[in-house]
């Protein structure tokens, strides 16, 4: 092998995944981890391939070829700042640090000018499509100075998930944090529509009393589907498939119903709190995964708080069709909420990111991919500059096609007493999104009221103010 | 006069009010702006009174009695800062400080701990009541050292509102930063009641059909309701009554749709997300707030996404009744969130707040006060720990009441096309939190399926990871 090698430093399962994709494209790898049980586990791993595991930075460093390339893939959060501090000791100026963790996108910015300060360049990179797409090909996402993702986008290339037609998974997402803040509403997105598929499925659980091998029947069928059909969907049929060992029965009847958030979510909703977009669908989504972890108040509140129960849907085969094309819309919406937003960010932040590539990457490797992305992609490429595809033809007709639909799924839940967190917030931000006047005038007039906060008209410029209790 | 004097600093609108509150209630005022035009405003409404007006930091300092007493009145930011800056050039140790602007609690916490360092007293200090509060009676919101909180509390308990029965609307919210994060749950809490009674009035408007003056009427009634009755009923009654001097035609028919927000609806919603407590209400009416404000998009995305116009809803007196019911519902939900909020933000910062107390202060004075409170007062003094009053039996009884004319509020509302925002969320909290079992269970196989995240089970301890694909 001529090619230059590669540092790998943190080999958990996403991190020898990586390593071993890496090695596996002609690329040798000098794999870190402390610990003894990765460092072992990686050694087994790789027996026989062009791999040397080591458990010392200082090796890591002088194993590898200048200028070194090195990628993190570490938990986020203060782990990655102690293998940076521990790997400034003893990388160059010229060296490159990739970040392939989710981390921070505030964080990354930080460790960007300080590692630049150094001379070193710092590379922001998402990495999407777990354990699987980590070994076989992911969708990666990577940031920062342009000159650094140059010297790695050969390897990042080779790596990264191919699509049929549309190249390798893997582009430049901007300046900046931009990898970063790209990943994050990718998971902002992955939040949102797995809520969704939830919400369908305890549609066709509890409110039309299928058992879980009908609905897997149904989340089956979907798979083929060009309006919903993607890696959640394939999966969802997949989980509804698996028996219990220990009982036979299927194993997501067996499981606690709580669900943990880790901080991409969370960060996702904030940012864009900040950003002033609205993306409902993906922060509902974080609300759910809250309640979810409220076993213990909801068990208590089950036994107090009444409301209808299950309630038999009779024309199932028609329920079915309105969730598809509810479910087909409610998805559509998620993307274009985060693609809204990472809009948004790219002009508030100088990310210069280019929306078309985004959807792009996200085709295949990524946990979001589905069939929508391409026409997603198609749309960009028209119009870059657009702020919500929605009012893109393509994505419109959808809108005018299906939000009908979507309306009637809502209805049936309420009806059956069955929470709609994300598809009836899509509902109220489609209608809300669509309407030339909403009910804002009242709440901008008792805001002058009590707080003299002005106002503007309808039919005149200026700012207003008046006594309204005269 | 035998009292100690007080400082003002800060003399916009609540400045200066607050200024002519204290004056009035018998304590000498020495109050300072930098500027001219608030200045002169403050000598021009204070003639005759017991205040003296400067525009020099040094003067206010030298005219005040030993151990001084300043209550900021800025607008929260940089500004803030600033005059903290100024003050203490001359400040000594023992001089108390008090914040009485919307700071976001970090800042306070920040604040404390520099003036700490400088042998000073700092009091961040929630003040609600917009300008006639601040004249006449606000509600007083002051956390942090109690030390400090007692040498003001004898002004404050003079210039707070005072219930019928139940004291003044002031009390030690707690240590740190409670005081301020108190109010900016408290204007959380606002907006999310000021969005249910828009989304009330556009179910009239645009579902029904009413006219304003028609749903004036309305409102009107509900004024003397025990159920919604309270300050935002009442203006709004009002503000739907106002004529507009130019045409004769209702005012708020007028009013361009596009409300801003201030920082606390945004950041009672963030910390929410950092607390893991679901505020759905709250959270989805600064995203009303957010949708309101693309107008432009709105227009356009009007003529394109289709959806049901206005439908006339027969029984209109049934309608009003159901959106009574549904409100009321909706409110106890936004307070029992609210207050679920600084439940969990006193265990986590370590307030000591007491929840009963904070209700019997917003019984009068402030934005939120309505007939509500003093139930809620009630229920947090039998149950000091409660972490969501809706458990309470005097609140379990209204979501069993109500919960499903809330429901057929919504259902009407998304049959006409009326955007349910916040109404739509409530529904959607209220059955996710009385549901025993939320559809997490197939959320948290599809976490393990991509990325072994592990679960548990319903019926066994311990953690759970499955192939799913095999």
């Amino acid at each position: 092998m001529s090619a230059d090698n590669f540092g790998v430093a943190g080999l958990g399962v996403m991190g020898r995944n990586v390593a071993l994709n890496i090695e596996r494209n002609g690329f040798p790898v000098v794999a870190y981890n402390r610990g003894d049980e990765n460092a072992q586990r990686m050694r087994d791993e790789s027996v026989g391939k062009n791999v040397t595991v080591t458990q010392s930075i200082e090796e890591l460093v002088s194993l590898l070829d200048p200028p070194r390339r090195v990628l993190l893939m570490v938990t986020a959060g203060a782990g990655t700042d102690r293998v940076i501090d521990a790997l400034l000791e003893y990388l160059e100026p010229g060296d490159v640090l990739i970040d392939g963790g989710n981390s921070h996108f505030p964080d990354t910015d930080r460790r960007a000018k300080r590692l630049q300060q150094a001379g070193l360049h710092f590379v922001g990179c998402g990495i999407s499509g777990g354990e699987e797409g980590a070994l076989w090909g992911p969708s990666i996402m990577p940031g920062g100075n342009f000159e650094a993702y140059e010297r790695i986008a050969p390897v990042l290339e080779k790596i990264a998930a191919k699509t049929d037609d549309d190249g390798a998974c893997v582009t430049y997402c901007g300046r900046h944090a931009a990898g970063h803040y790209v990943k994050m509403v990718h998971n902002g997105i992955e939040y949102g529509i797995m809520q969704l598929i939830c919400e369908a499925y305890d549609i066709l659980r509890s409110a039309a009393g299928m058992s879980t091998d009908q609905i897997q029947g149904v989340f089956q069928k979907w798979t083929a589907s060009p309006k919903v059909g993607g890696f959640l969907v394939d999966i969802t049929a997949q989980c509804l498939a698996k028996s219990d060992d220990q009982t036979g029965d299927p194993l997501v009847e067996k499981i606690l119903d709580t669900a943990g958030q880790k901080g991409t979510g969370k960060w996702t909703a904030q940012t864009a709190l900040d950003l002033g977009v609205p993306i409902p669908t993906l922060s509902q989504a974080v609300n759910a995964r809250i309640l979810s972890g409220l076993k213990q108040a909801r068990v208590e509140a089950s036994g107090v708080l009444m409301g209808p129960g299950a309630e038999c849907e009779q024309d199932r085969e028609r329920l079915v069709a309105t969730l598809h094309s509810a479910l087909h819309l409610a998805m559509v919406a998620s993307y274009a909420q985060g693609l809204h937003l990472i809009q948004a960010a790219s002009k508030e932040y100088d990310f210069g990111t280019d929306l078309a590539e985004v959807a792009r990457i996200w085709k295949d490797g990524c946990i979001i991919r589905s069939r929508l992305l391409d026409p997603i992609k198609q749309a960009y490429r028209q119009d870059p500059e657009m702020e919500n595809m929605l009012l893109h033809p393509s994505f419109s007709a959808i809108v005018n096609e299906s939000l009908q639909d979507l309306r009637e799924a809502v209805e049936i839940a309420n009806r059956g007493g069955v929470a709609t967190t994300c598809l009836g917030a899509t509902l109220a931000y489609l209608d809300s999104y669509r309407s030339e006047f909403l009910p804002a005038n009242l709440l901008q007039a008792l805001r002058d009221n009590f707080g003299a906060h002005t106002y503007r008209r309808l039919d005149m410029d200026g700012v207003f103010h008046t006594q309204w209790n005269r």
